[in-house]
Parts: structure tokens; sequence; C-alpha cells
């Protein structure tokens, strides 16, 4: 890709971010996302065919984040202490208003709309597979229980995570970094040997 | 309410259950709803007057269910052991093929219309609320760690049951009761004192 297809990319997404934001998916017309963009449907369409397209490219953009947060955790020596810090930045996430209405607006679309649930899907898988490669790097290290399951001490982890977010869409005053305490004492007291 | 219109009401919530788990809740109209509960629009619209007011009336069924369960747990002598329980009656019912697709169609509506928002937060509320009383409770007879902040605790253990059922929705052939004991080391081993 050319650095001008690149900007143009980057350009349509960072648009139709803001009207997923403003609208919902549901909600948003490519044509809306073509006038956000200030850019013309032929232009448009060269790079993105649908709204599908663009929320599987979010997802992969989403993804290259989420593994450079996992590539930086991998680095501690101790693997407790990385997934705290993987925590740590979640719930940041969680809370963060240019995050949260778009990620709750791509799970609510997940539930409907079955590319969009496959996209959801590979990311999860890609998540439990980084925490799982954590748990057991822990375990042979001595600093995480041997005696636990790890992919589905792995999988819990995820799970509060995800439950933790759904708990913002609840009730969106919460400030979910108000939880690092007790997700590391959950982390720490669960995983431990 | 006479014994006839309560029959009748039930009749119309099972047929509706059925629709929605069928179809989705979006894709159902009130005229399959009658149809399907072999009753004139006439009948069905004296007891309820929407799909939004049949939602309701599930979500205040479920909830008796739900209060019933706990007062089981409320009765076991243990705090530790009625989380315990009550975890694994959640994993059951995560898994039952009767109850999940309702509860997806209801959780992805939910994110689409403010007033089944509105009934999955009260309930989400009267949840917390039953398992600060048991972890307060298990406080108080020593039996939790007193030093754990327990709103945050038990909002973390609800985020958990509901990270897994949003894990059974992505991953639809995940056997939920499969994390019963990795549930109840998340529990014991966080809760301990």
């Amino acid at each position: 890709m050319t650095a001008l297809a690149d900007d143009r990319r980057k350009q349509i997404l960072a648009a139709a971010e803001r009207c997923f934001a403003r609208h919902g998916f549901h909600q948003t017309s490519m044509q809306e996302v073509c006038k956000e963009a200030e850019l013309s449907p032929g232009s448009v369409y060269r790079y993105f065919r649908s709204k599908d397209d663009i929320i599987v490219a979010m997802a992969s953009e989403h993804r290259a984040n989420t593994q450079a947060q996992f590539a930086q955790a991998l680095a501690l020596p101790n693997a407790l202490e990385a997934l705290v810090l993987v925590a740590s930045q979640v719930l940041r996430q969680i809370n963060d208003p240019a995050c949260a209405p778009l990620h709750f607006e791509c799970t609510a679309e997940a539930m409907r709309n079955p590319r969009v649930a496959e996209v959801v899907r590979r990311e999860d898988e890609e998540i439990v597979s980084a925490l799982l490669e954590l748990v057991r790097r822990g375990q042979a290290a001595g600093q995480i229980d041997p005696a636990l399951d790890p992919r589905r001490a792995s999988e819990a982890l995820v799970a509060l995570a995800d439950g933790l977010s759904w708990r913002k869409f609840l009730q969106p005053q919460t400030d979910t970094t108000g939880y690092e305490d007790t997700v590391r004492q959950v982390i720490e007291r669960f995983l431990r040997p």
C-alpha cells in the first residue's frame, strides 16, 4: 500500500469511528461515512465496500494494539506482574470515552451480525492464547499454581474483563479504573501457588 | 389477577419465549406471538401492549427465580459455600439451551433499546445487592477477608459470570458447567481471609 493509500484508509477509518460512536454502527450509512471523511463515495468504496469491511479493518487495528500491549507485558520477568499490567491497561481502555462507545457498538453488532461476530471471536481467541502463554510461563517459573487448569484460568480472566466492560455499559458513570485493586487481588490470590 | 388471567399471561409469555428464541426479539412481531399463543390479537393486547411489555414481564419472572436461588444460598451457614452454590447455578443456566438464546436476545436488545437496558440494569443491581449481602455476612463471620472492598468484590463476581455468559455466546459449543472448578477456585482463593 502506498503512503497516500494508507493515509486515505486511516482517514476513512477515523471518520467511520466518529460516525459509529455518534449514531451507532447500525444507524450509520456509508453515505454518512463519506461525508464525514470529506471524500467521494468512489474514493471510499475503493478501500471499503461496506460497513462490515470497515468494522473488520477496525478490529484488525485494535488487534495490533492488543498484541503490542501483550508484547510489553511478556517482556516483564514475572507473569503475575505481567497479568496485572495487562489488566490495568484493559480497565483504562474500558473507561476511555474515545474507545468505549465503539467497543459497545461492535459488541451489539456482533450479537446480530455473524460476520462481525466472527471478527470478535477471532480477536477473543487471540487474547485467550496470549494469556495462556503468560499463565503457562508463570506456572513453569513457579509464579503461578501449576495445579490450575491454564486454559480455564486464562478464560476466566478474559471473562472478568468482558464482564467489567458490560458493567461499564450498564452503569456508564462507573469509573472502571477504580477496579484496579480488586482485579489485582483476584489475579494474585487466584493464581499464585 | 384471576387464575384464568394468570394462565393466559403465562401462555403468552411461553409463546413469546419460543418466538424470541427462534427468530430473535427484534425479528418477532406481536402478530407472530399471537399466532404462536393461538390467541386473538385482542386477547394478547389485553395483557401486553408491546414486545417491550413482554420482555419486561419475562425479566420480572427471571428476577423471581434469581431471588429464590439467592434465598436458598442465604440459608447456608457459610458465605463462601453459598457463593459457590450460586455460581454453579448460574453456570448451569448459561449452559441451558432453553435459557441461553433468550438471555442473549435480551442482552442484544438492551444494547439498542433503552427500556430493555433499564430492565437489565435493575436486575443487575438486585443481583449485586444480594451478593453484597452474602459477602458482608461472610466478612462478619470471618469466612471472607474483611480487608476486601465488599462492593467491588461482589461486582467482580457478577462480572465473571457475565463474561462467561458472553463466552458462551462467542463459543456456543463451550460447556460452561466445565468452569465450575475454576470459578470455585476464583471465589475461594480471592475471598478467603
